[in-house]
């Protein structure tokens, strides 16, 4: 059992904790550790801004999980969460440079996965969180930003809008399309569903051209037993007031977005304008077959690393992070998300063709432009704490 | 300001976060990260033991701590302990090959501190705590190790317990005396001298023979206002009774172990049974001048590293928790503590010299006699869980 590739791979773990400072005589155990240590504690414990200077925590971000929602997997739990986590840290340094330590939680409950988060929070530069299911996810999000000094990402939500908009953006350019005349629907209104939705529409997409289906179809304000992320939407988007499904929903649209993990009929892609755009983005089976997207649109992109244009969440959050603590952030703003979006469509923006809106996964120029723009809008945006 | 060398080693940090996999090819990616990963977390969802194989968790210890003891410097909060607790994570790195991750906690609340460390468990292989005030880390562990199926182990207690029963063993066996004959005065009732008492009881020193002091004196059975583990101790030490300062618990004594961060005057030495034992353990600065101690004592020992026979945890603690993780330990008993010990005091017993009573800080062949030793002890105990 267990002996393919993947399985041999992950045996022991993907990461380790290396020392940075030698510890092999009794001269270095003097500095790093007792006595000397105690200068630095006392340093600190009178100005407790140092512990970014003298300590790895500016440099890390927690990867925090309660593994409720895992990749395509649902509620597998903190331990079945864990390989993700992994995955994600090493990916964190890879691309970012960023230590980061994977948090698998033991408490699917909101009350309790604030109060330990915040808990935490001295030990780390950071907060990603990760897999964790909606509505929760937007309020453990929105309670952690507010009570905690360093940025707090959710990284299914926004890592994955950034990562679309760039796509976006690139998509619309090489089409001649302008973003604001787009109409688009949103197939999905999970984490990601309603983050892309508010990210495209902060970076020019005008909100009531946008649509969005859930399970039960389109959103719209006359729609019963709406409520939170679901409600707000209902009332900003959808300006024509369509109701039915996602046929209804892509009947002339430009542009579809799926979010969802389930599957969209050809029928309905039948309907959409001429020269559309298809994001097939579930995982790892895209809502649409991307050859049968191609007969509809001009451009189509996925989640895998199989086809072009892969939307990889690996292209925004190890910069992001890098930007925020290279700029000690506080947190994370609308224009940080839209200076990453920006950073990553113009990595590509020189050589756009159809099967190339958005940069490889790998590419190694990504991270650190993303850096750049995002620790840029932090300065713009005065969020930043000083030195 | 801040030009000093330990400063200079402090910046940045003392440790980092490495991937053991590559992350560079698009074929590694669909391995460590999505969608390979996926069946990896599958598997550990089917059976959650598989965490153990399939990802880094069973080769990490948390060293937690809500920054209420640090060092001798009292309660200076979580960023100020951090730097100590980077320092552990070397140590247990170099000397253990333990990958330990410091959580500085924002809560001195014992609840609160009971259940983040239960919310972060499923994360980790074990948990050090460190630097917590008595009497809440008595309380704290309690909890902890009947709550939790992983190790749990207070290094300023049964670290602390560890090296000074191993030292007392080869000074004993210098000077040619049983343990179970010496007359023991422990001054310090926190939480090393409670764990103190309780370890070299455990092995071999007659309860009736300890005398504890703390700052109101002689700990004895007609004292009031104690509780706790100062209650239970005055019950079942001190069976002569004694009354007064450490002057009367010292009249006659054989061993003087400092754990209190006090001084001791020269006069109550003056009353120690002859060829005495000392150890002036507090740090930095032992209760009695070593070369005074000298004057009444055959062995003395410090916690310092400028001093012969250093009473450090760093002989205890790697150790304790490589044999833990490798023998898949659900606790750590007693007599896996006993073992530690036994393991530290043989390393030098072929080789005892007044000056030589535990093997120097940096001894590398510490680590692993202790893993060996802990392990096996682990296994006879039956505290393992199945593979």
């Amino acid at each position: 059992m267990f002996q393919e590739p993947v399985f041999e791979l992950h045996r022991g773990g993907k990461m380790a904790v290396a020392a940075t400072v030698p510890v092999t005589t009794r001269e270095d155990l003097s500095l790093a550790y007792t006595p000397g240590v105690a200068q630095v504690c006392q340093a600190i414990a009178a100005d407790e801004s140092l512990v970014n200077t003298f300590t790895w925590v500016a440099n890390t971000v927690a990867v925090v999980t309660d593994g409720s929602a895992v990749l395509g997997l649902g509620n597998i739990g903190p331990r079945g969460a864990m390989p993700v986590m992994e995955g994600k840290s090493v990916l964190f340094k890879q691309f970012g440079g960023v230590d980061a330590v994977p948090i698998c939680l033991d408490t699917q409950d909101v009350d309790e996965i604030v109060s330990v988060v915040t808990a935490l929070a001295p030990s780390f530069g950071g907060i990603n969180l990760e897999d964790i299911s909606a509505p929760r996810c937007f309020e453990i999000e929105r309670r952690l930003d507010e009570a905690l000094p360093i940025p707090v990402f959710h990284d299914d939500q926004h890592g994955t809008a950034i990562v679309v908009l760039a796509a976006l953006r690139n998509a619309a350019e090489l089409l001649d399309r302008k973003l604001g005349d787009l109409r688009v629907v949103i197939s999905g209104a999970g984490a990601a569903g309603v983050a892309v939705t508010k990210m495209l529409i902060a970076g020019g997409v005008q909100s009531e051209n946008v649509v969005i289906c859930d399970s039960q179809g389109i959103i719209h304000s006359g729609r019963d037993g709406l409520s939170g992320a679901k409600l707000d939407l209902a009332h900003t988007t959808n300006g024509a007031g369509r109701t039915g499904g996602i046929g209804e929903a892509l009947r002339g649209a430009d542009v579809l977005i799926g979010l969802s993990g389930g599957t969209i009929a050809e029928e309905a892609l039948a309907g959409m304008a001429p020269g559309a755009i298809i994001f097939a983005l579930a995982n790892p089976t895209p809502e649409v077959d991307p050859a049968i997207a191609a007969r509809y649109a001009s451009v189509v992109a996925t989640g895998r690393s199989d086809y072009p244009n892969q939307i990889n969440n690996v292209l925004a959050f190890p910069g992001v992070f890098r930007g925020a603590l290279d700029a000690r952030a506080t947190r994370i703003t609308e224009n940080m998300k839209l200076a990453a979006a920006e950073a990553i469509a113009a990595v590509v923006a020189g050589d756009l063709r159809p099967d190339a809106i958005v940069p490889a996964a790998l590419d190694p120029r990504v991270g650190t432009a993303v850096a750049a723009a995002v620790a840029q809008a932090a300065v713009k945006d005065g969020v930043v704490r000083k030195a």
